[in-house]
């Protein structure tokens, strides 16, 4: 018998016990949210669970985060096991073609227009089809790349643009800094994928935003810097930038008096693009746990002392 | 040369005429606005056009319309030359399916949530993956086919019904009335893509409606009959269904009074979904040219004693 203990909201409890049960099935185990210290052989944890002292658990195993980060718990001193953070990398890439390509339709389609209608306003015009859109996609990692395939067999046309040169079947990819103002020009949605570095800062700022076409969109899903915040609203308010959707910011909660909340033409969503999912994150933990008890390597094992 | 006069708004030449020049290429033609009557081969027609009287147009030799419907026209005595109205499979099927699949992830990721948040509420929710989230088609002809197959591409769970039994990859195929029962109960989504017929009337109704999971979404692309209005508001009003976001309706332009433009629950969309898109509408205008100087049948021509 393998004692489980669940240390983190009941909220959270409620999102993984079933899933929990379901991923455990065929291991002779027992999963709580109370047992006795002194019998618990993993704690699946989130770093603002009660339990901050782990020396009662004189028989613990590992420590199974459910959270990417762990900056929270790496400097425990009464954490004497092994720690993995979560990675969840098939329900963080299944997330963000979700919410890329939901918010691609959405401003292709003029969604808002009718979502919002006060004036019962009845304006019969059908948008263009999606191959008279083209969409750009800065950052072709796993992630942008899984996006540009969802957008391809919607019919988009899809330019990506990355650092070093990449090729993905139906996608028009350019890289370098040249190929950056190629991508952007004319470019009627911009998605930004990229890693937050020092190169990609403010890619996003007075003179690349002149580069789409008038009244473009933007979605940002990727990092709050890469978009200098006050050329992004400059644009908006020429009307260069049609609208934009952000997801990430260089301050979250993104600040109450942030002008993005106000601004008619910015939608804020809080940073929930790409989000660890619990219908995949409980399958890293049983394959963590199965791993420990068969005295092989842990996924996604924490180094203490470097932090990550 | 061919002489073809495009008779139609300007907000239409606007719209058309770059894709037309693309569709007649290599074509020996002359496209304008204005030519003299007696000069004119084909007329490119919407019926609110200026032109009427088809008696000036002394070698026209067919008359292409923009519009499916022909009912404005069809009992003209003027014109005496063959008909043809617009069918534009392509466009119409691709429009439903982005309509469908954008309208799906908006409900599915909870964007109104965002677009609409004067609270500046940061509720770091993330939407459970598609596979979560059971979506069942009403209707399995080629635009249902199409938005399944497109809902499947994206990971979404696809229950289809249709009144005889189908066979669709990935999609769970019902059929019959049990199957209709089988094929609502404890759907998330549900998307109606049924014929206007008398077996089809009110499909969802004060019964029907209570099979989905509650706070279920209805979106209705196909025909507004398929709904009965009262019991739809009912089950909004008791939080059976979540939300509605309905394209079709018993009367259009739906009238300012009707309880679903003031519901809060409720999205009016203009019968936007699937319309005629220039970019292959201009095709099948190309085409009938073609035809029409080979000697061969023209596509889609009206029956003008039939009326359609």
């Amino acid at each position: 018998m393998i004692n489980i203990l669940f240390a983190a909201t009941a909220e959270r409890w409620d999102e993984y016990r079933d899933l929990l049960h379901g991923a455990f099935a065929g291991v002779d185990y027992h999963l709580a949210l109370d047992i006795p210290p002194q019998d618990v052989d993993y704690i699946v944890y989130a770093p603002n669970s009660e339990v901050q002292d782990f020396t009662p658990y004189t028989r613990l195993k590992a420590v199974l985060n459910l959270w990417a980060g762990v900056e929270k718990i790496t400097g425990n001193p009464t954490l004497k096991v092994p720690l993995a953070r979560m990675v969840d990398d098939q329900g963080l890439t299944q997330g963000m073609v979700e919410w890329v390509t939901g918010h691609t339709l959405r401003h292709h389609l003029g969604m808002d227009a009718h979502i919002v209608n006060p004036d019962k306003a009845w304006d019969a015009v059908a948008a263009p089809v999606a191959s008279e859109r083209p969409v750009t996609i800065l950052g072709l990692g796993t992630l942008g790349q899984a996006c540009a395939a969802a957008l391809v067999s919607l019919g988009f046309p899809v330019t990506g643009w990355s650092r070093s040169q990449k090729t993905v079947p139906g996608v028009r990819c350019l890289s370098g800094p040249d190929g950056l103002q190629e991508a952007l020009r004319e470019a009627q949605i911009v998605i930004l994928l990229l890693p937050d570095t020092p190169a990609t800062d403010n890619t996003l700022n007075a003179e690349t935003l002149q580069l789409p076409a008038k009244g473009a969109f933007v979605i940002n899903p990727g990092r709050g810097p890469l978009i200098d915040d006050d050329a992004l609203l400059a644009a908006l308010d020429s009307g260069q930038i049609g609208h934009a959707t952000l997801d990430v910011f260089r301050i979250e909660p993104l600040p109450a008096d942030h002008p993005f909340w106000d601004h008619p033409k910015v939608t804020v969503t809080p940073h929930i693009a790409a989000e660890t999912k619990a219908s995949s994150a409980v399958h890293v933990i049983a394959e963590n746990i199965r791993r420990s008890e068969a005295g092989e390597p842990l996924l996604h094992l924490v180094d203490r002392d470097a932090g990550y």
